[in-house]
């Protein structure tokens, strides 16, 4: 099988920017990581970040027919971006909304997400092991 | 007269997604069969599809001039993209607003559009034909 | 085919108020022109105008069987008439929802109307041409 | 590493109620396979399960310095029990959310969890794979 | 056929609270007085009374295949326990909401029950003659 | 004791529209079952429907001292008529509100009646047995 | 000078309901003092009531060209009727809106008139005398 | 009799401040008008003008048996000063609420008042006439 | 005069949780310093402690006639529990409710107490001192 | 130890207001009976009174370094001055909050205080007893 | 030229409170300090403060006329004074709000100013720089 | 030292939109003038412009390390951006919000900006000059 993350806006930061919420850790040490295990597991994956709403959702419209599934991480879009929302809603490949923090316990208009109500589910706040949990999801 | 007919984020999806609500006719079908009914009235119309709002933006400050009119269907940008409605503001070319489904009777977050208010009109809820009946409304 | 444009409470005075927003010709003049449209298209049309909630109720009610659609211009009432919004439901006749004005760039409270979600669909802002787009849609 | 999976109200319930969104499997079965796939890890897990606000406020208060981890799933308690959230906060014990349904797909007070605020993590939308994806959070 | 009628919280202080509201008949008073109407009409009834949440909603839950169906007055307990409503509908047994006061005429609180919409029917207002109306409606 | 049952706005499609909801037995047919159970009851009931809200509060109005209760379901006037709710507080006959369906189980707007602080007491959610049952609360 | 005054829903109630809120005078008496106070005065007055919200939008519609000033106390649709309040922005005979009760001290629902905002002015809490106030304004 | 009429924050600037909407009479010039028409009804009227919340509150409290009803525009303090709304209800002395401009077409702020309630009456939209009307309650 | 204090959902981990709000002393340790106040004062004080929502309406039921006065912490329940609410409304032994935090200084949810209106008054902020106060208000 | 105790806007009507709420006891009885009382307890304590909010913050601003403590009942003031809150918040010598009368057990808008979340505690609802239980807990 | 700076509530406290925010150095210092910009630039500048609110509005009224421009800090009176609002509203002198803080940054409530509609701009955040700032606006 | 201008979504358009409010002059012709001001202060200023959300994002990221500060007009993305909001606080270059025009003083929904609370300040009203404010804040 072979599998979709998708990282949305600011998230090219990582490591970078506010140490204490996100770890020092850059997106491509994490992407390395998150490879080699998807690999332990007997699967491919493959990355996409982008910081413009309208490529996200054009990197889900064609994630249909080429992924098994979509591990989708949209940063501050995920709060009020319905035209993300609707692309996730347009295609069947199963989408996972994960956050790295827990979004919960930071500013209030982050505890609301737009995408989780068509997403299959959701991880949040497991830093990097949010993305794992999200891809073990379709290997258990 | 010649005008412009611009559809928003996941409108290039029409025809492969929720098919229940949008039908399973492509927007390249439905593009050629709006280009047949403004011929027939005898005027010119253009077609402009994006993912992405800044250039929705861009489309429309640019149709100042080179169109007699637009038709916007801006999709989900409609809820909440003020910045598009800003667009439409700063231009004297009138623009329709139209929606294929109609909007109030789905999601709550569809009932209200930001880009009514500095449109010409708007029609909703007719499918195909909300974008003949806006273009009917510059040749009536 | 024949068809059944409604129009609600205040409409009557069309022409007499509020010239710089509904004009100053007579709702009866403009009747005439929407029939002579009508005519021009091979269909027939008829009008029913009250200021009572109740009377719309119950010609909107009788219109099923006799009318092959309705175009209703509620007025007021379409902001909060749920009992209208019942009787559009209560019929299999398809319902057209039309303004004149585009009721999104006036007060406040003519942004929502609890019509729409139970309307086929809905034209505004357009005028008089607003009856005849209406219309329209049930021709083209 | 020891674990408490603590479930909440109506939970004894799964496998007979709503079976077209919790399953027909019962509450013992999924613990059962939790159970499994917690030793096929090499670790040890132990099951709570209560109607009684005040009793899950206590096994989470009792959890401290038994277990290495917590996973909870509070039924609809999540959605108003400041008492429980006061629990989780009470101790250092990390505990982990989960939900198996999509809570953010179903009636909008499922929104909403006061509980997440205060959890290290969450989880939702898996079925039971929720419940094995909260105690792998623990393990890698 | 066999009916169980439950009270919540606080009712066991019926005749002794508030008089002005709930007259001065004790609760097992009033319980004779609808068992003797059940059995007048042929049928039995049962009597639950809980100050526990949980332990309402264990009641609710046995009820399923031992009753032909339940009267619930939650008392303060209806305006904000989703556990109580998950309950409710996780077993098929017919559950109708009574109350004695006129909850609508009291404070601003009480006049939302968030049992209402999956129960039944919901009958208010007549003191203890609500029981028996929620007793005739499966008789009747 | 001679009793007034007032139907309001729309009810008089009953048996006609949206029969999932209220059935396909006609309103006449209703009144008629209505009467029989009064009269086996050894009372009078007599009937008035209109879909005029002014109406509805003239009829209330004119109950005083005339009959020794009102039944009364104003259908969608329920949730926002302060008329209606007046008439109601204005006269001393009692009035217990009805609905046939259960109005919390349907849209948003259906959850409040304006008119349930000012009546006896509110019946919900029995179809045509709701008329019964509050009848009964007068025989009881 | 000639003056209407317009009484709306349920003021023919006046000196039957509420009387700790109305007074025991009757519309008719208190219709009277004011006939006589305005003649005293030196201009004459007509008197309108109607239950029926569209009946008071006509009866403010023919009031242009034919009176001086309308006096309107248009009752409980004060709080929710967009129709009358178009209908009072449709003519441009001044239109002075009055209560006889401090609707502010009433319940929730009184505090708010959607009419104020186009009348010429508002009066209320004075009893009877509001309606002698009211046409003051137009002799002063 | 005697009367006081008081004046809150800014009102010394009438005259001189936005006379679109206060006209360009000074308040001086203003109170002497109301002095002549108190006058000759064979009353006696005082003045007070303070722009300081405060004062307005000592002014209030100390209207009790020295003067037989106030008439009160206390400017912007109305929407806010629950200061001054508390010493209105600490006075038996009768207060009339005045305001020169109809404040409901104005700002949505200026819409609620917070002394309405504990006043007698209110008056507003009819210029210095508003004041001179307030005194007539006194006087009818 | 005997009193009782009543400590409700997680009050038993006070010391051990939370200690930069609640301090390090126990409970236990709390306890006993009431003790010693109130014996100093000449009179006799006891405890309970519990969880359970429903077992903290009991204990207050059951006060009536046993106990001078209570001292109710209900802890988290405060903002929420109807229930609680009730139980004291039906009791005539007057209620002082406490807090050891300023409530008010710490999260959005904890600053509405749905118990402070049926109580005789509230004391919040003091620590252990808040009992005392609260004991204190019963002597003085 | 030397306090001050300060007394905003009204309080001096106290004995003279509304003394169904307030008693008849005047502000300088009850100062008498304060004094009495502090002194009985070893200290000194002065009083301060304004109607004018500035005065008040003023008053807090001077009673740094010379005061050991403040007991504030800043009247209608406390429920939207963030002025008086920020001087509270502005000086070290710690602020008690106090009510007379239990705010929560009147109108809504006293239900919230914008003082407490910077002041040491509050006390409400304990009559004149309040500003004694504020000082004791200085004393304690 | 020459300015006003006008410092409201509690801004006489500058330096002595809360230093993390405002710093250390006093209002005598900082006026001073922006009195040798402004002569830097070859213009005079005034200073008044006040804690009462309508002294400020008096200051404001009283510009008019005096200085070419007013340099407004109302501090906490900016969220909620309509009375300094209208003050400021009411002159031609153009007034420039200001605040040291980033009010943004801090309490909700501190979010929202009454007073920036009517005035011509804001500015924020950049402590003492912030008076010279809106100085230079008048200057550049 | 070196400063980015950045200007977001529609501002391309200023000189050719809404003269009324942003005036004639060009944004090349502004930033002409800009240019010159920070120059004669001695200090490069460099500028960007994009319709595109997710290149204001980036264009903020790149900021950092190659800009001393950054002056930020985002436009109508000002109101609902978290994703600028976020990449603003990913950078410990200090930003500065500016607004040409009183964003308070146009439509309620340009009241609010997600972006202050996490720039240095704000600056909004003094047409151009607001830039130059906002640079002048870094030379100061």
């Amino acid at each position: 099988m072979k599998f979709l993350v998708i990282n949305g806006v600011n998230l090219n930061m990582t490591g970078r920017r506010e140490k204490n919420i996100y770890g020092s850790e850059s997106l491509e040490s994490i992407n390395g990581e998150i490879a080699r295990f998807v690999a332990s597991r007997g699967h491919a994956v493959e990355f996409f970040q982008s910081n413009l709403e309208g490529e996200l959702c054009t990197a889900i419209q064609n994630a249909e027919g080429v992924y098994d599934g979509v591990v989708l991480n949209a940063g501050a879009y995920s709060h009020y971006s319905y035209a993300i929302r609707d692309a996730v809603a347009a295609v069947r490949v199963p989408v996972v909304e994960v956050h790295m923090s827990n979004t919960h316990a930071r500013e209030e208009f982050r505890k609301n997400s737009v995408l989780t109500e068509v997403c299959r589910g959701a991880i949040l706040g497991f830093g990097k092991l949010s993305y794992m949990l999200a891809l073990e999801s379709f290997f258990l």
